[in-house]
């Protein structure tokens, strides 16, 4: 399956589409930015490491029944995917105090959650992705009520593969951004992408930190901690 | 019942203690604040309008079956009511697009909204009070979930209660905030006031603002719509 026309350029990706009206690729950048793009940079192979490492996560979720717009990866930086009608907001999911977060409630970095913590985001650059409910989605139409619904459930099924899959890598899955979208026909599946951009990762023994924080606040070691995901990740899809 | 000890002073009331350690008096002061306490000032006889205001709706309440924190008006400014433990959360409640929320989605003040909207706030001053979810109240214990779905269900029963009264009186009930607290004995009450200081209250036909937004906004004619609440809320009372 080869690239046609480019659909869309975002901030780490590129969509282009294909023979297939269905199909598009997705293509991973290398640029990174950060505090609503104000920070911009490189990350020296980010779009290998996070295409492999989706690849890995979209495959074990495919396996654990949940559906996602993944098809194959095509080579390094390209992977084949449906094309979706994205719906315009963004899960997140917390298992432990970070980022926003901490600053919402002025808690400390680190602490754990009893259970976990879903946020829904609108999609909105413009307005810098607000924290919206489940009242402002379903009256704004973002969702309707029983995709909402499923959307909850399956985000709540994708965590708990999830966290067990990063423990298993020594990797605690402190929180992260899921986005959705509809197929033509109707069935709504996992999009975008699961990777050290949207996903905090810290090593569950020193705690350090595996995730686009490096980029975010300048602690040095940025490519070395998509690497080590990326290895971790990579060993585990072997083993398997 | 005589006032005793001041127990609190917030920015608009001031809480005194009483002979029965179960009652409180809550007194309506005219000091007015906006944009999180920067902007401070008097509205002249907000207090004796907003304790009369408050008093003729938690009795319509009380007499439509919700529980309310009210036992009877005392004089012009003090308000006797029942000692609560106030649950730290602001439920606010919007019929139509302002405030907040028309900044949050960009959009233009004063649309309908198909069904109301409910959103939570952690009321805590130095947060500014943020916005919440659900899952922040659950997990962060600030109420229970089965205390949580009573104020959500208590909480739409007021709106279609009060949403009702104000048009009778030719007044839109565009949004307000509400506060629950509970009793000793373990009951769930409605508490703090219903005012013009908490409700975005629009005339039917001019849409004029008769609420703080006037004093938020420097719009002039502040105690006037404070009056002008007064007595459409004060005839309807009498008529009842």
């Amino acid at each position: 399956m080869e690239k046609e026309n480019k659909l869309y350029e975002g901030k780490a990706k590129i969509i282009y589409s294909t023979s297939d009206p269905s199909l598009v690729i997705q293509y991973f950048k290398d640029d990174a930015t950060a505090f609503d793009a104000r920070k911009k940079g490189t990350i020296i192979d980010k779009g290998v490491y996070n295409n492999k490492i989706s690849t890995v996560i979209f495959e074990l979720l495919e396996k654990e029944g949940i559906p996602t717009h993944f098809i194959r990866q095509i080579d390094d930086r390209e992977m084949l995917v449906k094309k979706l009608t994205i719906f315009p907001i963004e899960v997140v999911i917390r298992n432990r105090i970070a980022g926003s977060l901490a600053k919402r409630f002025g808690m400390e970095e680190g602490g754990e959650l009893q259970t976990s913590i879903l946020e829904f985001y609108y999609k909105n650059d413009a307005l810098h992705d607000p924290m919206i409910n489940e009242d402002h989605i379903r009256v704004f139409g973002f969702a309707k009520d029983d995709d909402l619904a499923y959307i909850k459930d399956i985000s709540h099924k994708i965590n708990r593969i999830l966290t067990g899959f990063f423990d298993e890598l020594g990797i605690i899955l402190v929180d992260y951004k899921l986005e959705f979208g509809r197929t033509p026909s109707g069935s709504i599946c996992l999009a975008d992408e699961i990777t050290p951009d949207g996903c905090r990762l810290w090593d569950k023994k020193t705690l350090k930190k595996l995730d686009k924080d490096r980029f975010r606040w300048d602690l040095g070691e940025v490519e070395d901690a998509y690497q080590e995901v990326f290895k971790r990740v990579c060993k585990e899809a072997d083993i398997q």
